[in-house]
């Protein structure tokens, strides 16, 4: 997900016109025009930062200058300063809200995803946490970029990425094989083809179909686990085992024992707590 | 907030772009061109609905037909139907996660919202829940939307909308009174002027420099009250009074009952729980 | 009005654009691609220049050196020189009519704002000469930032800015009473609500429901008077007056003797002299 | 300048969403959202309407119905009605303003150029009023279409139109001749090229070169009636001649006399007197 | 690669924006603004049609009906009409240019891939012509379907599509396996791993680093099936060959005989021959 | 066509969005990010040089170093480097595909325009080569540029450059005089006036009526030598004669002996072949 600065500045500087309106009219109306000071953005909490690249391509999009003292990925502690910004005034204050939404999301996105990673991490099995697509509309980049920074997979960011085939299109076609020797036919062979299956009957078929994928949806872990065993005892040990549904940072170290290869959550990107992170202006 | 449809549309389109990215290669694979078929919306949780008029919108724009079954500021059930969708199959797998993650963010924080708000129905107390500008960036409106659909008061949305000093420019400007007076010379006479405060003698210094509403940032309950009671004893009916900071669904009643106006916490639009939605597509 | 300067940078950067079409094909014929000259911005007529920070921001985004002789809001002489332009040919001859087009715009709201705010300050009233949303369309923000530098306030600029209700407003609900309490409750407390009333009645009946603002529209300076003189009788010290309608240069201190806050004049922004402004090139 | 209404409207929605900003905070809070009413547009002054087609578009745009009662170029008496609007009351109250700043604005410059075109159609000469590129940054196409309508030729719109030879590329060239055979070698066959000349000499020069309009810049009538003919008696019949600078409405005749075929004003475009017309809503 | 037609309308219109600049001046000189003509869009030469569903879109989206007379992909004769366009005249006219322009790319590409797609098939191998990133900047979605109408696979998109490292990652990295696995332990589980080899030595390593798809770039037909048979040998019948580089259509059964998968072809979007297809209008 | 490098960049930045998509994977997984690498782009087949100027601009644009080693319209050799590229390898690297696309179109336009330019310049007649509007959606302005720097003519680049009255508004029309009065009538004076004829007896018709242009449309090449010894007959030597249709490079001799002006050849711009240009990385 490399993405030239000159191009990700446009998106930023496109958040920045949505909160900016027709201009800060309080910065207009109290602070002086040539005024310039210092501020440094705090963490309020442990955690880990995301979006420090993007708070950086911002600030100095609008002039200012950043002096970063973390890099994305980085654990912080409560009271620790990830940047100070040094520059106009009526800039800075005007810019500060922008700025912080994204870090403190995408640091919030990261920073649970880091969380469950290590819990994979400890138990020493294979399978790797993954985000799904259910994300905020217009910030499925970032939100998918603070998950590998939070050392997850950042699965599928749009519709052109894979072919995924799901119960909806199950639910039109009926059958597990033909939906995906038609992603075969019709597909470039550029595309991995996964697909969504309820039971070990279907997995073994999609499996015998091609799939490079299958999506174990809703399995109990031991399920689960019995339908890798099945899959690799058939031969498929190329097929890439992937739960979704139902997982939760409780139960995940159950279906992590289950020796599949991802597990996806949802709530990675749909339901946020922002990490705390605030700015804090002192005169220079 | 009315804006016509034609201008919404417009921003939702921009959403499905993103999704989309160069097609929707699962659809374009396995879905015959010409399929029609019907589904459903279906809340998987209780909570309150918003961001029916935008899923309507969305789906009319790519020509789909809709039957709303609510409307946006009704408390749904689990398994109760939201909208009914008829058309073309591949439409709808494409469109269906774009409307789906708008709808149960907005519906989530439309739920939260009301949760809080009721608490203080029942308390009988005149307070009001309202949001601030902590949201995620691109989707302020409709975030605040959410807000004032869940029965919130939406605060500011953008920069424009009326001064308010807060910390940093305190730290700046130092003394509140010229702040306020500066604020009340140099804007437009169709703004408000709001103030943050940190105790009881700059809420009065505020008040008489003209500040249409005075935020008690961190106050504890009892200050706040202390604070709104020591106004109205000056003659500052009229002043607006708002808590921020510190304010939690556990502690908002003892804020309520300080006799404030506006409770504002950042979590309605920072922390999200999407509502469990899902569309589901049968064979019409 | 504070917009960071990379912002503006964009808009002034579609108007170069819309003047450009596919190119200055004269400059392109006849000027030496890598010859560089000085060019001067020059008053033809003496008046109070406006767009100046502009026109700096647009010379430098083409890449040009600007020295500005003088700042927003001075009052110029003919023949004197406003900016040195320094840089590029082709670049220069492209730039020149976008430039000057909103230099010359801007400066003529400004002179026109400032002659009729320096009357009333000279009369020593309090009146302030404000603007209307009648301006063209997409240059609402210049055309007030023109109107805030003659010295003038520049009222609403878009629709979400405060509540005013109109005549066409009241052709629908009818009273004026029910008007303004449906705004309070409908509304979000962070803005102020504003209704134009046609007698001094409703100015009375506007005020008891709680409007921030009335609008006396198409008073004569006598009825203002009385208007104002009943309102602060009843207690309404704190409602600011606008007399709206029928003002012009000619009766305008008439208005403002009768003690109203807001004098509006729809033609500061519909009805425009542009200020005589050119550039005139010289080889360096 | 014929544009297919898809795209126009795109240009005018653009303006909608500027007035717009995050939406009509009045109709949505007084207005009921389903309410469908009436409403008239109406001169308050006599003139030549330009817009109407615009003003059609940009209803319509929004779902409204328009009955309209004139086309563009119609000769319009005050109290007249325009068009008739019907459909959904917060989508006209929220569309009102920018409909109407386009429309005054563009009959205004309308009104103008017909004032003069008739003046020189009365007075039995050749010579035709057209505009400049003096207009308002982002409506040069309003603008121009106004002129159009009121009888006069829009002239460039934009740079690429044609070459045009200004004093400040001759500043920089030196040479009539040099500049007119420069252009003529690198640039298109299908480009007209014209200058700008201080003098008879320079008139002849470039008609020698093959200019195929010449701009007698700042000339008394007498001087460019003396140019026009010292250029037939040369035998430069087809050559085109335009006078520019100092002409007004009171010396357009003595221009006119003087037999050249174009007049152009840059006031018709660069300062401009909006006609007066407003929107009234009745409920239906 | 399906999109919702809504979306490809957006990208349409951007195309007729550029190609009107300010206006049809012709069709707005000469032809009525009410008239409406029929006309026939007619293949000129013989070939595979692409764009017939852009065509449609376009048409539709300035208010014309349209009536196809073929399907992407149908195989048309010199003479054929293609489709029949009723509707304004002056839209017809403005819009034929930029319709054709489109119609005869995406048909060029389309009947130059059948052609290829067809020896292929003739000569009974597995191997599919694919394209490559080498289109024309702005139009990679309209090639790349083209190349799909016309039997071939379209290949990435862009450069999210799936991990290809070439020459130049190689000339950075060095090492074929250090660079496989790099890219397998980095990369979303989505996502397919192609890496380009020069000799066999590399083929074999970049198999057993894990590649799903090994290009063999400028390899001889013959050095071809060699690398094939070695892999298979190997055991890594599901590794994918792309041949690349040096294919022309002389050539391209020789390569297709060395049993690779995919034979991949610059010219297919880089050197384009448009099908000659023509508008004409006859009065209706 | 002169465009300031600023106005330029944006076309740039969109083209490379358009092939970035959501970031380049490759780079992104196993490129260090801060390697520093050089790169040189190198010519692999003889021709003229055309997009020079925008890979500098683009390059610069994303933060590269650049050195340029030719300009546009430069002959370059084979294996000949056009410019040393110096920065960020990952940046390079995604950004590579992208700008030799741009260069070797532009690259293979100029030089096939050049190769017929040269012909007619060695034959020794007037008659100068030009484009057609039948060129790739979206890339009007660099095609056109590319055909200016081989030597050509670039023609129309819009439809308001120029009334162009063809074959299909003749269908419409009837008449070629009528058509060319119309048009003189309705027209900008600022606008030539091209008529498309089939016959000499039209071309003497056009003329007369006042076009600046005749086009004999599928003329012989005597047809159309015997067409300007009338028209200069007739006294039009001020008409331009233009050939169009049926001319190849072939035949272009026999039409430049026609002693006309110009020639406009549609392969120009619709049927391309690319250049062949590399970029090769060499650690620096």
């Amino acid at each position: 997900m490399f993405i030239p600065r000159r191009i990700i500045e446009e998106r930023l500087r496109e958040f920045l016109v949505e909160d900016l309106g027709e201009g800060d009219v309080t910065a207009s109306a109290i602070i002086a025009h040539d005024l310039k000071v210092k501020a440094e953005i705090v963490a309020k909490q442990e955690g880990i930062v995301a979006g420090i690249e993007e708070s950086i391509i911002l600030a100095e999009l609008v002039g200012l200058e950043v002096e970063a003292k973390v890099v994305d990925g980085d654990k912080v502690e409560k009271q620790q300063t990830l940047m100070v910004i040094f520059g106009n005034a009526q800039t800075i204050l005007s810019v500060e809200r922008t700025l912080l939404n994204l870090l403190s999301r995408m640091s919030g996105i990261a920073t649970k995803t880091h969380t469950l990673s290590q819990q994979l991490l400890k138990a020493k099995v294979k399978a790797r946490v993954a985000a799904t697509r259910k994300s905020a509309p217009g910030l499925l980049y970032f939100d998918k970029k603070a998950v590998a920074i939070g050392g997850g997979d950042p699965h599928r960011l749009h519709l052109d990425d894979m072919v995924l085939i799901k119960d909806n299109h199950l639910a039109i076609l009926g059958d597990t094989e033909e939906a995906v020797k038609k992603a075969k036919t019709n597909t470039s062979f550029t595309k991995k083809i996964e697909i969504e299956v309820t039971d070990i009957q279907n997995a073994l078929k999609a499996a015998r179909a091609g799939a490079d994928i299958v999506m174990l949806d809703n399995f109990a872990p031991k399920e689960a686990m019995e339908a890798g065993e099945q899959l690799r005892k058939a031969g498929f040990n190329h097929v890439i085992l992937e739960v979704s549904g139902g997982v939760t940072s409780e139960n995940i170290l159950e279906y992590a024992s289950a020796q599949v290869d991802i597990i996806s959550i949802g709530e990675l990107t749909h339901s946020i707590r922002a990490l705390d992170i605030s700015l804090e202006v002192s005169r220079s």
